[in-house]
């Protein structure tokens, strides 16, 4: 990939800001990312269209799971906004918030808790507990809400404990989540390029939309993927934003777009379906290597291919 | 259905408030909802619990659509926490919203403009274009936003349109929507009990958990519902709270829980899936009738039902 | 079973004769025949006509693989004629021929060789090593080739070693077959009635006419069995009589009509075929339990049904 | 195909004889037939084994529908004898019978009728209405039974017309058939080669073993064809000589080897399958042309794989 290549001038990200938000940590955690320039963006469009422009390298964004709400955006953005951007990697990180205030604030006296709408159904229960005469307050970010809270504006915020240094907070309490186990996935998107290499522990991302909505549509999709061995991980419908009713789906499957199989699924998507994005192939974060069923090796492709040409041939 | 008998004292129904937002103008369109007692909820889950307890009759809360952010916050609910409720009703309505300001406001002194942040996308070329140096600031509601501006902490607010009167303001701009014909569906949620009479014209909303995660395991699902000749109008992966990456699925399905195909096809999931939970068979909003594949109607059940019981007799 | 109940006089069964077929060995390996009256038939359909008529209580008849080339007469006659009957048990025969002559004749004298043509490829090889010289001769039966041998007309037979005394032959050779392995299976048939009773290994045998020709529809009947759980032993599709390359299914499948899941994917055929004809339920030969998949058995089949009248109850 | 090509001596063709059978009539319908040296054969697999050996460049035999009993020999040699053999073409005859006798033979003179075993069943009520005192004989080939009739060892005998002059005997009534509409369905089998050109109305033939047979193993097979269009024009499953209840599938579908459908489903097959044996593809008898469903064309084919490899090459 270009933007792991070295640089003799640092290499740009984008990434949902501001800084401090867990899409930030996330970005951290790239190899690289430390030493790259970091852009915040106050929205998950206008980090994508970053990446369109030339402005960054490219950008992370929440893909899935709903803490920064960012996933519907992700997900329309990247299955229909133009030019068609990658995905190379993705990033897991668990939800847990952090409470924090200034360096004077006692948790006895906290009136007020602001944090992005999202991070609040995940506190509710906590904050019921622990804080039962506070008043929650929106904020546009998690992060913007611990900016307020260090102007002043609010007692306390939720957020990330990473992001409390960059807003000189201390953190009151940390490891705080209704939901345990909870975790958010990101995505590094770039412009399209060749896909990283194949580890055998792989996903691939599409958006695809039906030709028609008859009865069986979406089956017959599933049937192209099926049929070659190829394992959803992930699908959601989504409504076409012209008419309630008829939706495009975001795909997840496993393997790479190197993999004979998935090569083979691709083009069965393409020709029954009205139309098909690849948005990808990458490494999966838990790099659990994929089951290959029986008969639906790269190796039994080839096998296959080779005896199709032997008959044609005679 | 017990909430639409007469009642001697007005009935109540719940709604994620506060007053003035779209989630209240799809409740006020509920047949008897304006003559009703209408209590906001901080949240969707507060609005559910609400219904749970017993504190209202029913609650409507957006279902699809991310305008108010309430999607994953209502599947969720609905899908996993006790006791279950059902959807009795589903309401549709246009994402439109107006920009609405003090009485004395102008439009070229908006310095700031509050919402919702899952509004801001949908406004977002709109601002560029007819506000663009205002800046835009986060509210936990777009009515909220409204009832900011109305107290002067911001200058302009926006929401939908019906809003405008709760709060004193005025509408500078309406229709404001980045992208056409986007529309917003809620459902009317109430304690289980008999469903709303077959229209001919119906969905069944679904949460099922799937046995095991094995390949293909999606795709049996589908094949219960297929062989019976029951299309689906929605269907999304839900990461299962424990663990990503394991999932579960929100279906919507046409047709009635008294249609024998239905029936069928929700007994054939009960055996094969980990868990099903009937979420409510309701009429479509937008009354389109069902289209009857043929082997799959009422008559055609019963008829091989009898010829069944015929051979068994002997 | 009405046929297997004690009468004052003897209890009468048909088979293709004439005496000393396999079918009639088939036949005595039937409790009760031993003692039965055994009335021979020149074809199947004679023999099948019989039981229509009400003159034998049931009848034996080759039902799968060539030996007496009975198994399309079993199928078309089974599938087709009026009235139907049923099937209530099958029979496995080793397909063995033995060469027979009269007392006096020597192996070296052989000059003809008399069988049913479908005989002739089962003992071509080792007629070709061992009587190189002999020609080979036509009969009706195998039975028919071995009297017509005791009449002097040809010099030896090959039919099952039990022909011979029926005949006063010598067996000159055993165990002659081209294939080793090779199985004849029988059924017994009779009149419309109960079908024997369950013994968890089971078979159920199907006449299905498609509704129409389209491409998938054989696939629509076989998942109406897949999506139940029930296998099918043996599927072949016959020519419909009418026309060339319009076709109906003979199908064997695992379980009994009173499995649950085979009555409902039995009402499932009747609902998307044109037509299903019920051929009878009775135990498998090899006595090899059906495997139960996860979800398909009769206590799953009613712990779903029970589920399903509560949530149309409530 | 080698066999169409000129050459310097007359062209030999074997046939399942003896002369004057159906197939016999079946092969004089193949254009140059009329020329070529026709080599009858006293069995279907006598007949294969002189195309193997090079005895003749070509057999036609029996396929489909029992007339001649050549069907289950013809499946068995053609799928599971060595080397294998292709089919480049099918042919279509009637089955009516004629009866025929000497010269002087008067119809109410007639004691006994000879057939081969497998044409009686077509006759048997025309028999029993016309000659009801007269006696049937089995012989191993209608052409037999004329023969026999010429020699004066029958009275008559059920045939083709066409058989009658071979043998100097006189047609006494014609389209004899108990059933209307019956064909028999020849093939032309000749040692692999290049198909026959695509002719836009092709059938393939296949012999398919399945890997294990688990529940659902036929459905992955008929899968791989349905997910790529692909129609199945006829089915069989045909029971493993070595066990019976463990079958392989003889399989006819629409379209060419050449066809791209065609080919991925082949490929499908020889991955799932323990054994894809390729048949032939060969031009309809009826030249009814494919219909070819949307997604499955070979243009939409090759777009596809064009998309693929430009996501690859990137």
């Amino acid at each position: 990939m270009s933007q792991s290549a070295p640089h003799p001038v640092p290499i740009r990200y984008g990434f949902l800001g501001p800084a401090g938000t867990f899409t930030e940590a996330a970005l951290l955690s790239v190899p690289g990312a430390q030493e790259a320039e970091r852009l915040p963006y106050e929205s998950v469009p206008a980090a994508l269209d970053a990446v369109r422009r030339g402005e960054v390298a490219g950008a992370v964004v929440a893909f899935e799971n709903s803490v920064e709400g960012a996933v519907p955006a992700t997900l329309d953005d990247l299955s229909i906004e133009e030019p068609p951007l990658h995905i190379v990697r993705e990033i897991l990180l668990p939800v847990e918030f952090a409470l924090m205030g200034r360096p004077d604030t006692k948790v006895e006296d906290i009136k007020t808790v602001a944090s992005h709408p999202h991070a609040y159904p995940q506190c509710r229960k906590w904050l019921a507990e622990h804080l039962p005469d506070a008043r929650w307050i929106a904020a546009s970010s998690n992060a913007d809400a611990a900016r307020l809270v260090s102007e002043g504006v609010h007692d306390a915020a939720l957020a990330g404990a990473f992001a409390a240094p960059f807003y000189h907070l201390t953190v009151l309490a940390k490891d705080i989540h209704d939901v345990g186990g909870a975790v958010t996935r990101f995505v590094m998107v770039v412009p399209p390029g060749p896909a990283p290499d194949r580890t055998g522990a792989d996903k691939t991302s599409l958006a695809v939309v039906l030709r028609d909505n008859h009865p069986g549509a979406l089956l017959e999709i599933l049937e192209e993927f099926a049929v070659r061995g190829v394992d959803l991980t992930r699908i959601e419908s989504r409504p076409t934003r012209s008419r309630l009713g008829t939706y495009w789906f975001s795909i997840d499957c496993e393997g790479h777009l190197e993999d004979e199989r998935v090569g083979e699924a691709l083009m069965g998507l393409r020709r029954v379906a009205a139309e098909v994005r690849y948005l990808g192939s990458y490494p999966r974060a838990d790099e659990r290597p994929v089951e290959v069923r029986p008969g639906t090796s790269d190796e039994e492709f080839d096998e296959a291919a080779a005896w199709l040409r032997g008959l044609r041939s005679r």
